[in-house]
C-alpha cells in the first residue's frame, strides 16, 4: 500500500519538525536565561541552564538517529531528502547553541563572587538580546519555510559581530585601566565570544533554510564584521 | 546484477574513506602549522593556514553530499549504514578542527607586532603538540578501525584540558603582573581555548569510532579536567 507508506513518511517528517521546534524552544530559553543569570548574578538560574543542556543533547541524538533511519528506509529524493538532511543540520546547530549557552552559565558560577562592573555586563546583554532575536526569527523562518525571512537573519549576523568587536576592545581597555578587572573581564570576553558564536550558528540555520527551499548553497561570503581576531588595543597608557 | 551493485557500493565507501583521510591530513597540517606560525610569529605561514581552510570546507561539503546520496540510493543497513554516518560525523569534526586552527592563525596575524613572551607561547605549543599527537592517533585508529586505540585517545582528552586549565591561570597572572601583557595574553587565551576545542573534536572522533565498531554510543562521561570555566585567580596583589 503505497498510500500508507506516504502517510507514514509524512508523519515521520512531521515528528522530526516537531522535535526541532522543541529543541529550538529549549535553545532560545537557555540563551536568554544564561544572560539573565549573568546580569543578575543568579547561580541558581545558571545551574538550571547547565542542566537543561542534557535535554538538548538527548533531543539531538534522537533527531539524528530518526532522520538517518528515515533516509535509509524511505529513500527520499529531492525536497524530502533535503527536509531530512536539514533536520540533521539544524538540530546540530541548536545543540551547539545549547553548549554555548551552557558555557556562559558555567562562567556565571565562576564570577559570582566578583565585583559587578554592570556597564560591561550590559554590553553582553545587548549582544545576547540581538542573538536571541535572530534565533527566534530564524526558528520562525524554519517553521514557516520562509526563505526571505531567513535571508534577513543571514544579512544581520554582521550586527552581532560588530557589537562583539567593540565589546572586545572595551573589555581590553577596562582590564588595562585596572588589573583587578582582569579575571572578571576575561570571563566576560569568553561569554561575549560564546554569544557571538550563537549568532554564527543562527546564521548556519538561515543557510540551511535557503538550501532546504532551493537545493542550493547560499552564495556569497557572510556579512562578517568580526575583526576581533585581528584586534589589538593601541594607545593605552603603560602603567 | 547485485554483484555489480555491491562492488560499486564498496567503491563508494572506499572513496569516502579516502576523502576522510585527505581531510585528516589537511586538518593535522593546519593544526601543526598554526602553532608553528604562533611560535615563530610567521605571518606568511599563518596566511597559508587561513587559505587551507577553504580546501577543508569544500572536502567536507563533498563528503556530506556523497554520504547522504549513498544512504538514499543504497539503503545500507547495520555496519554499512554506520560507516556512512560515521563519515559524515568525522568530516564534520575535521571541518571544525580546521576552523579552530584558522582562528589561531588569524590571531597570529593580530599579534605579529607585539612582544614575544616566549615562555607563555611555549605553553600553547605544548598543548598543541598533545592535541596534534591525539589527532594523529585518532585518525590512525579510524583508518584501521582500531577501537582500543580510539579508547586510548578518548581517555587522554583530560590531559589537554588540564594543561589548558593551568595555562589559563598562568596567563591571567601574567596579565595582572603587567597590563602591557593584556592584549597579547588575551589573544593567547583564545589560541589556547581553540587548541583545547581541537582536543574535544578529536575526542568526538574517538567516540564515532566506538559507535562505528559497536553500534553503541560510548558510555560514561568524558574524562574532563577543564575547570577553567570556573577558574578565577586569587591572591594576586592589587596594583
Amino acid at each position: 500500500m503505497p498510500g500508507h507508506i506516504v502517510t507514514s513518511y509524512d508523519t515521520d517528517l512531521e515528528n522530526l519538525r516537531r522535535s526541532i521546534s522543541e529543541m529550538g524552544g529549549v535553545a532560545e530559553k537557555m540563551t536568554a536565561e544564561a544572560t539573565d543569570a549573568l546580569v543578575r548574578r543568579d547561580d541558581t538560574l545558571a545551574q538550571a541552564v547547565i542542566v537543561a543542556d542534557k535535554r538538548l543533547d538527548a533531543l539531538q541524538r534522537d533527531i539524528e538517529e530518526r532522520a538517518v533511519l528515515l533516509i535509509a528506509r524511505r529513500q527520499p529524493l529531492a525536497i524530502d531528502l533535503r527536509e531530512t538532511i536539514s533536520a540533521i543540520r539544524v538540530s546540530g546547530d541548536l545543540e551547539r547553541i545549547g553548549d554555548l549557552a551552557k558555557n556562559v552559565a558555567k562562567r556565571v558560577v565562576a564570577i559570582s563572587d566578583q565585583a559587578p562592573a554592570q556597564k560591561i555586563v550590559l554590553g553582553v546583554r545587548h549582544m545576547s538580546d540581538l542573538a536571541e532575536g535572530q534565533l527566534k526569527d530564524v526558528l520562525d523562518a524554519y517553521a514557516s519555510r520562509d526563505v526571505q525571512a531567513a535571508h534577513d537573519v543571514w544579512e544581520r549576523d554582521g550586527e552581532i559581530d560588530a557589537l562583539y568587536n567593540s565589546l572586545f576592545r572595551e573589555l581590553l581597555t577596562y582590564m588595562m585601566e585596572d588589573p583587578r578587572n582582569i579575571s572578571f573581564c576575561t570571563h566576560l570576553l569568553f561569554c561575549a565570544k560564546n554569544v557571538e558564536r550563537i549568532g554564527d550558528h543562527t546564521t548556519n540555520i538561515a543557510e540551511t533554510i535557503h538550501y532546504l527551499a532551493t537545493g542550493e548553497a547560499l552564495a556569497g561570503d557572510r556579512p562578517k564584521n568580526d575583526a576581533s581576531n585581528y584586534a589589538t588595543v593601541d594607545g593605552v597608557p603603560a602603567p
